[in-house]
């Protein structure tokens, strides 16, 4: 993905040390805990789409600079707060603040970074830029609590999938192509078709990172597979296959088993892979990045363009 | 203290009835913790004080419930966190399944009436609020941060312990006299006034707090006394304690066990509480009492004026 974003590292350089800047807590606190996220690095995706959407108006490193970090703030601590929740201890092949600080640490760090971003988005003078931001981080906590109170309920239908998926990841991809624009002074047309780009390579984001959770190698995905089944969390492979498998009763008990032994685990992907529910949610996935695509040929031809294409086709390419 | 706002009966009606429908959230995943945290009900002492503030100027119960409302939700969001249990907890015997079920829960629980709050912000035109409010949730955190970096810590000192209950409950209680009053139009000379008088009686909210759990009768106190201790929170009657008493190095000692008796307990509670430890921190409570009242005089002579000063009153005069 570093490759795509080549023409905006500059820009991409400013908000890593803005980034770095603001988690410096005030009494040193979280210095620790800081160096541990930045240390985990990540694509700064978000970021990056705030400030390719602003190249659709009158650009200014200064305007999305404050929001751009925010997003990626707002992200790490529902990262932080994943960790928290699923008892992680590896993310990114590295030990989990959780892991190293426990889950009281963990929360309130994640709270801060919320604080944080929720200070730096206080700067602009509009308020729509708040008030999307508040909306959708309210949409990531239901589709989180979603995913916790539907965990083993074998019931759930490709409806609640993508309505959770949507919550859960693509609303804030959404606001981050969005808000960029927003923020540049892009008219409405501009700004809400780049919503609806940002949406639809969200969906395929969170499609493709839940077919890897079953497909990757775990060298690769550098955490071990199958995490999603492990803690009971339905995805649309496994909704897909449930309906078409030859063995439902016998995958059922699988995926309903609260300690699955490898053995098990394994037996469970293979019978989603053989009843096509990757290949399902694979060609699902690449319809929303068409969509994607679609949607970028409404705005106008400017070389960020060129990049959001190429970043909607990287989304379904990853590997891991 | 019910009574002391029987004045603003109606207004705080209006606010529990607004609490009621923010908390239902649009899909209703929330609905039984909604109902859980409505029936836990409170003080209400934050909305309470913002429309208070807001008697010093043009008061608007439209302007003022917003607000109110928000200043609840933090405020609710961080008891919410507050009981997520620590990853050490859980390996302590309790069923895992239902403990980690308990902390997500909690955690996105939180977030979204954070996320909540920060929604009914965003409606207010000026962006001191926003910011205002952004600054106290980040130093809330950082407060709850220490507390937790600084636990069996014996090293601490009165100014450090000061640090923490501002960042953890006196900005939040200076904040909601503060803005009740900057929304409704006040003049700097008075938001700042209550400002200061809520930050005071905050901290004589916290250092009360602190003394009676060390001291109420557990009947009363609706939890088991004791329970810093046995958690390694060093407060003020300790740490004052720890510098007089004539045991110091029992004191220590039972201070730093894990794992406490009951026996144990009263013993360190008895110790603080004859190395005067307990007198010291409620004529600290009653210092910051009387600096409030002093604040309050600088104020126009309104109705509301008065009840702020029962308020202060009331706030060291509990008895659980």
């Amino acid at each position: 993905m570093r490759e795509i974003f080549a023409e905006i590292e500059g820009d991409l350089r400013a908000v890593e040390e803005e980034i770095g800047r603001v988690l410096q807590s005030p009494d040193g606190m979280l210095t620790d805990a800081a160096i541990h996220l930045l240390r985990a690095g990540g694509k700064r995706l978000r970021p990056a789409l705030a400030l390719l959407g602003g190249r659709f108006c009158d650009f200014s490193l200064s305007r999305v600079l404050p929001l751009a970090v925010a997003l990626e703030l707002v992200h790490m601590a529902t990262l932080i707060h994943d960790d928290v929740v699923d008892a992680a201890e590896v993310r990114r092949g590295i030990p989990t603040l959780k892991a190293t600080r426990g889950n009281r640490f963990s929360t309130y760090a994640g709270n801060y970074l919320f604080g944080r971003s929720l200070g730096l988005i206080a700067g602009y003078r509009d308020r729509r830029v708040c008030r999307v931001l508040a909306e959708t981080s309210m949409r990531m906590c239901l589709g989180e609590l979603q995913q916790i109170c539907t965990a083993f309920d074998l019931s759930q239908t490709v409806r609640n999938y993508l309505y959770r998926i949507r919550c859960k990841t693509a609303l804030l991809i959404a606001a981050s192509c969005d808000l960029g624009a927003y923020v540049c002074g892009a008219p409405r047309s501009v700004y809400l078709a780049l919503f609806r780009y940002g949406y639809r390579i969200g969906m395929a984001f969170q499609i493709t990172d839940d077919v890897l959770d079953l497909a990757a190698e775990q060298r690769q995905l550098g955490k071990p597979i199958g995490g999603d089944l492990r803690q009971g969390i339905i995805t649309l492979p496994v909704i897909y296959a449930l309906s078409r498998t030859r063995h439902p009763e016998r995958l059922r008990e699988l995926l309903l088993k609260r300690d699955k032994t490898p053995e098990e685990l394994e037996e469970a992907i293979a019978l989603t892979r053989e009843s096509g529910g990757l290949d399902y949610a694979r060609q699902m996935a690449q319809r929303f990045v068409a969509r994607a695509k679609a949607e970028l040929r409404r705005l106008p031809d400017v070389s960020a363009r060129a990049i959001l294409y190429q970043v909607a086709e990287a989304v379904t390419a990853r590997r891991f």
